[in-house]
C-alpha cells in the first residue's frame, strides 16, 4: 500500500511478510467469525505453526529473534488489516513473549528465578507448544488497582480469587498472566503479576464475549475461585494503585504499543476499501464515476491526511520507545519518571492514532454510500472494531488528557479518581 | 427530560404523549429485535390500534387532526427514544398520511382524482385499516433519477419494472408509494409517483434487511417485475433527474423532517444513559463516583451543548417549515425556488443535527467505559442506529455541502454528479 | 440578509431598524478606529441622539419601551455588523438601562430606594443625558469574587479601593456600576454593586486599552483610590464568591446575552464578505469565478450551516430567557437554582455561538485568499474582534464545561478553582 | 524544550545552535517590529554576519555545508520561536541558496551555464555579500501561471513587466528570483525563472507590507516596468500553468518545507508561554494555581498532543524528502509523477502541521485568560502570525484537498480552477 510503514530489521521483515500472508488468509473468514462472535481457533493455530507467534523468541529458542518494537508494531498493523480481532488476540501472547525475550537477553537485570522461568516459557513458545495471555482488566477499578486478590496460606501457597474482564486470547492460552493484589503485613497492598496455568482447579475461562466489535477476539471473562498457586507464581511488581515499575514500562512498550498499531491496520484496510470503491462506483443519473467527483476526492484527501498523521505518530513513538528499551536493557533507569515520560508520549500517540483511525473508517463509510452500512460489507465490521481503540488500557480518553497534562506540567500524575 | 422540546398544538400534545407511551413499551423489545434483525410487527400493530399511525388524518376521518410539523417532529423524536427502527418505519407511513391530509385540507390545490384518492386513503388510515410506505431509493442512482420504469401498454395500463432498496416499513404496508420514470413521446423521461398495492402480481417485498443498525426497520428490497398497474396509479411529478415540484417540497417537509427528528430521539436516549450512568458508576481504587470527576463532567457538558444545538436547529427549521407549509396551503408558490430555499435550510438542520447526534452517542459511549461496548448495553445499539442518519435522502453529506453552497451563492443547484 | 433573525415586538422593530442605520454609518469609520485603537466618541453620541441608547427606557421616560430580550439581542447583532467595538460598548450601557427598566416596571419586587434610583437614572437616560457602564472584571480573580473593596467609615460613608480591567464604555459613561466586596462584622465578605459617579475624587478612568481586537471599545482600566461614596451607593447583592442572586440572573439575561449576540453580528458580516467576495473574485490561469469552484461552494456551505446553528441557539436561548424574565417580573422565584438553570443554557448558547462565529470568520478568511490577511481588509479586523468572545464573563471556556456538567448532573456548581 | 526535534548532521547541529542564539536575540525586538510593521534589517545583518544565511553553501565556499533538509527544517523552526517574520524572510534566501548548493554538488545534472551561475552566487553568499529572495506570487492567479511576462526583444534581451505580491525579504535582497511567462513561437507560454538584480532600472521594491500578521517580514510588492534583462537571466522551467519540473520539486523540498517548519516554531513558542504561564498564574477567590486545575491540565494535554503530531508529520515528511533529494542528486527521475507524489505528502504535512499550530496557539490564548489578548502579550502576535500558514503556496486549503485526493486516486492532478 502506498506510503505504508516498512520494517527495518531482518527479523522484522520476515515477521511483517508473514503477517501479510496471514492477513490475506484471515480476511476470508473475518466476516463469518464476526457474525457468529466465534473465536478463530484455526487462525491461532496457523500463526503458531508458521512461527509468527514465536517471533519474539530468540533464534536459538526456535523463534525469529524479533526485537524491534517498530517492526513489531508494523507487523501487527498488517495482521489487523485482515482481521483485527485475531490481531489483538495474537498481540496478548506476543507481548508476553517479547517481555520474556527481553529478560533472557539481559539476564543480569532480573531475579534468577524470573530468568529461569522466562527461559522455560520461551523454549515452549519457540517449540510452538505454548500460548499465553494477559487478563488484567476488571470492571469498576483501574489497571493499577486490581481487586482480584492472592491470599497467602499457611503452607506458603496462595489462594487466588477474582474476576477479570476482557480476557482476550484466554480461550487459546495455556498460561494466564494475571494481575492481583497481595496484602502486606502492615495492611497495605502490593500489586503482583500472577502466573496461572489455565488447567489449574478454580480457573474458569468463559466463552461469553459478546460485544459491538472485535467480536472474534475471545475477550470473555476469566474467573478465579480459590485457585491454589505455589509461591513462585506470585511476582510482586510495586505498590497497589500505582503504575511505574520497570515491568509497567516494558508492558507499555511491548504490549500496549503493538495493540495500538492494530488500529492503524484497521484504518489502512478502510482506506483501501474507500479508494478502490470510488474508483469503480458510479452514482446518479449521469453515472459519473465517484472518484471523479470533487467532494469525494476531498474526502479521500482527508483520509490520506489522517493516514499520514496516524503513521507519523506511530513512527515517532516507536523510535522513542526503541531508544528507551535500549536504555533499559543497558541497565539504565526505568523508574517512575521514565515510565511517565514514556507513557505521556504513548498516550499522545494512542489518542491521536485512535482518533485518526476512527475518522478514517467513518469517512470510508461515508464515501461508500449506503453500501458500507450493510452487514455483509467489510466496513460495517471495521466501523465496530475501530471503536474499541479508545477503551484500551491503561487510560480512558477523559483520563488520558488529565494524565498527559499533569506530566507535561511536572505535577504528580495521579488522576483525580 | 430537562430541556426537551414541547408540542404546541392540542393534537400534537396527544400525539407526543402517545409516542412516549409507545416508546416505553417498545424499549423493552428493542434489543431483541435488533439482535435478530426482526421486524417489530407487534409494535406496528400497537401504533395502529392506539391511533398513533392515524394521527395526521383529520378528526372526522377518525384521526387526531395532527397538522403541526413541529409537533410531528417532536413526537417522532420521542418514539425513537424507545426504538429508532420502529420510529423510522412508522415515519414512512405517517409522512404519506400527512401529505394526503394536506391534500384534503386544501382540495382546490390538487387534481380532483388526487383529492378523491387521498380521501379514500385517509378514510382507511383513520379506520386503522391501511398502512403505507415509500420505497424511493435505488442503489447506483439518486432520488431524482429512479431507474425503475413504468412503461405504457397498448391497453392504457402500465408495466412496472425495477428494484428499490431501503424499503423501510414495506413488510407491513399495504400500499407502496414508489418512484419511477416514464418515457415521453419525445424520448425524455418524466418522474412519477406510482401507487402499488402490495398484493399486485409482480410485487415482491423481500425480508432481506441485514445492516449495521436500524436492524428492526424492515428496510429490505422491493422488486417490481412486469407489475401491471392501471393508468390512474401513475402520477407524473416533474422532470426525471430534477427535484423541485410541490410534492418534493411537501415530501421534504412532511417526511424528511420527521425522519431527521428520530435521530434527536436517539441522542436524547444516549444522553439519559450517560447522565444516569455516571451518577451511579464508581471506578478506580478510591471508588470515586464518575459524576464527581471533572473530566466526566466536561464530557457531560459537551453532550448538553450538542443536545442544546440539536434541539435548537430542529426548532428553527420547524418554525420555518410550518410557515412554508401554510404558504403552500394558502395557494402560495411552491415551485423550484421555494423548494431549494427550504431544502437548503433542511439540509443545514439535517447535517448539524446528525453530526451532534452522532457526537452525543459517541461521548455517551466514552463515559460508559467498556460497558457501552457490550452487545447487551443499549448504547451498542444506539451507536449503530445513529450512524444511519447521514445516509438519509436526498443528499449524502458530501453532496449536501455542494448543494447548500450552490443555493447560498444563487447558482443552479445541480450537483456535479 | 437571507435567513436573518427578525424582531417580534414593535419597539424591537424600531430598535433593530435604528441599529442597522447606525451600523451602516459606523462601518465607514471602523477600520480607522481599529487601527488607532481610538474610542468612537462620535458613534456613542450618534446613538444617544438617535434614541438608540435610551431604547430600554419606558416610553413615558422618553425611551422606546424595548422589553424583549430577543429583539435586543437581534438589535445588538445588527449593530455589531458595522462595528463590533462600538456594539459591545453600547451593550454595557443598554444592559444597565434594561435592568433599571425592569425595576420600574415591577416596583414591588425591589427596595423603595432602588426603585427611586432606577427611576432617576432612567429619566436621565430617556432624556439623553446619562450613559453608564459596568466595570466588573479584575485580573486574577473571578467575577463573583471582586478584590476591590468598599470599607465602611465612621461617618457611614465608604472608601472604595481597587482596580478594574476591561472597563468597556468607561470613557463615555458618567456612572460606573462596579462590583466590590464589603466586610461584614463576622469577618466574611458580602458582594456589592457600587454606584460610582465618574467625576468623584479618587476615580481614574484610563485610556489604556490596547488589545488584539475590539480595539475601539475603550475597555481600559478603572482605578479607585480612596474614593469616598455615600452609604446609599453600596447595594449588597449576596455572598462574596457566590453567584446566584436575582440581580445576577438579570445581569446574565440583560447584559451577557446581548453581548454574545454581538458576535453573531461579526459572523454575519464575515459571511457577507465571503459570499460577495467569491461572486466577484477570479483566480488561476483560466480565471474561473471562485463561486463556481466546488471546494469554495463547500466552504460557503459550512459557513451557512454555522450561521444556521448560531442563529438557532441564540433564538432558542432568547425564548427561554424571556419566559424566565416574565417569571421574575411576575414575582416568581429567581434564586440560585433558577440562576444556574438559566446560566447553564446561557453558557451552552454562548459556547456554541462563539465557536461557530470564530469558525465562520476563519472560513471567510480562507476563501478570501491572501486578501483577507491584509490590514486594510475588513476580515483582518473581524478575525481579531471575534476572538474576544470566549473571554467574556462569567466563565472561560475551560470553566464553562465544568460548570455546565455540574449543573446537568445536579451537583453544586462550584468550580474547582 | 522537552520532546523537541534534534538535528542529525554536524552542520545541522551548528545551524540549529546558531538559530537558537539568533532567536533569543530577535525575540527581544519582535514586539516592536510587529507593532511598527518594520523590517528587521538588523536581524538580517546579524544572520549574515554569523554565517547563518550562508549555511547551505559548501564549506569551501565559506558556508557550513548544510545539506540535510530535516536539519534545515529544525533550524527554521528554532529561529521562528524568536521571530517568525524574520524566519520566513530568512527562509526565502536560504531556499535559493540550498537549490544552488545542490546544483554545484551535482554539476552533471544541470546546464553548464546554470552551474557557473550557481557557483558565482554561492561564492558571494559564502562571502556574506549576497542575499536573495523569491517573489513568485501574484494576486489573481496561481503559482504555476504567472502573468508577469518577459518579452523577447530584437537585440536578444528581454523586457520584464508585472507585479509580484508577498515579496518576502525583497527589502534586503540584492537578487530577486522571480517567475514569469515567456511566449513561444506557437503562441503558447513557457514558464520561466527570471534572475533580476534589484538595482536594475525598472525594478521597484515597495515597502508597503501591512498585514494582520508576519508584519516584520517585509512582504511587500515588487513591480517590474520595462525592466531590461540579458537573455541569460531567463531560465525556462516548463509549461506555463503546469507544475512538475525538477526545479519545482526542489523548490518544494528546499523552500516550502522549511517555510512550513517555521510554523512549528510558532507553536512551540506558544506552548512554552502556555505551560510557563499556568505554572505561575493564580485565579479566583482561592487563588488556586492555574496548573492545578484539571480543565487547564487538559488544555495543556491537547497542546501536547497537537505538538506531538506536528513534530511527527514534519519528521515523517523530512525523512521522505531527503530520500527523494538523494534520488534526484543521484540522477534519478524527478519528473512530474515524482513531483506530485512528493507534493501530496508535502501537502498532507503542511495541512496537518498548520492546523495543529493554529490550534496550539488558540489553546495557549485560551489558557492565558484575557492576558494573551493584550497587544503587549507575545501570544497576541503569535495568534496573528500563525494564521499566515494556510495561505502559503502553492495550494490554498480548499485546493489542497482536491489536489491530494486526485493524486491519491491516480487522476490527473489538475485543479478545477
Amino acid at each position: 500500500m502506498e506510503g505504508e510503514l516498512q520494517p527495518r530489521t531482518e527479523p522484522g521483515k520476515r515477521f511483517v511478510a508473514l503477517a501479510e500472508e496471514h492477513a490475506a488468509d484471515f480476511a476470508t473468514r473475518a466476516e463469518q467469525h464476526d457474525r457468529e462472535g466465534s473465536f478463530p481457533h484455526e487462525n491461532v493455530k496457523a500463526m503458531q505453526e508458521s512461527g509468527f507467534l514465536g517471533a519474539p523468541a530468540p533464534v536459538d529458542y526456535g523463534g525469529m529473534g524479533l526485537e524491534s518494537i517498530y517492526d513489531t508494531m508494523i507487523g501487527m498493523s498488517r495482521l489487523a488489516r485482515g482481521d483485527a480481532s485475531t490481531a489483538i488476540a495474537a498481540n496478548m501472547h506476543l507481548a508476553s513473549a517479547a517481555i520474556m525475550a527481553r529478560i533472557v537477553r539481559n539476564p543480569g537485570a532480573s531475579a534468577p528465578g524470573t530468568v529461569a522461568a522466562a527461559d522455560g516459557f520461551l523454549k515452549a513458545v519457540g517449540a510452538k507448544q505454548l500460548l499465553t495471555c494477559v487478563p488484567a482488566t476488571e470492571f469498576g477499578t483501574d489497571i493499577a488497582s486490581p481487586m482480584t486478590e492472592a491470599v497467602l496460606q499457611e503452607d506458603g501457597s496462595y489462594l487466588l480469587n477474582g474476576r477479570k474482564s476482557f480476557g482476550t486470547m484466554s480461550l487459546a492460552a495455556q498460561i494466564l498472566f494475571s494481575t492481583a493484589r497481595v496484602k502486606r503485613d502492615d495492611g497495605t497492598y502490593a500489586r503482583a503479576l500472577v502466573v496461572v496455568p489455565k488447567g489449574s482447579p478454580g480457573v474458569e475461562v468463559l466463552d461469553n464475549w459478546d460485544a459491538l466489535g472485535m467480536r472474534a477476539s475471545g475477550s470473555g471473562d476469566v474467573i478465579y475461585t480459590d485457585c491454589k498457586l505455589p509461591a513462585g507464581s506470585i511476582i510482586i511488581q510495586g505498590e497497589w494503585g500505582v503504575m511505574g515499575s520497570t515491568t509497567d514500562t516494558e508492558t507499555a512498550v511491548s504490549g500496549n504499543s503493538s495493540l495500538v498499531a492494530c488500529f492503524l491496520g484497521i484504518a489502512e484496510a478502510a482506506r483501501e476499501i474507500a479508494v478502490e470503491g470510488v474508483k469503480k462506483q458510479r452514482k446518479g443519473a449521469q453515472a459519473k464515476l465517484m472518484a471523479e467527483r470533487i467532494p469525494v476526492q476531498q474526502l479521500i484527501a482527508e483520509i490520506e491526511m489522517d493516514l499520514f498523521t496516524a503513521r507519523a505518530v506511530l513512527e515517532r513513538f516507536a523510535v522513542r520507545a526503541e531508544q528507551d528499551a535500549e536504555g533499559v536493557e543497558a541497565g539504565g533507569s526505568a523508574g517512575q519518571d521514565a515510565y511517565h515520560d514514556m507513557m505521556k508520549d504513548h498516550q499522545c500517540m494512542k489518542f491521536v492514532l485512535q482518533q485518526r483511525a476512527i475518522s478514517i473508517v467513518d469517512k470510508a463509510m461515508t464515501v461508500s454510500g449506503g453500501a458500507g452500512y450493510m452487514s455483509k460489507h467489510p466496513l460495517a465490521r471495521l466501523y465496530r472494531d475501530v471503536r474499541a481503540g479508545p477503551f484500551m488500557q491503561p487510560f480512558a480518553p477523559y483520563e488520558a488528557l488529565e494524565y498527559i497534562g499533569k506530566v507535561a506540567l511536572g505535577l504528580p500524575p495521579d488522576l483525580d479518581r
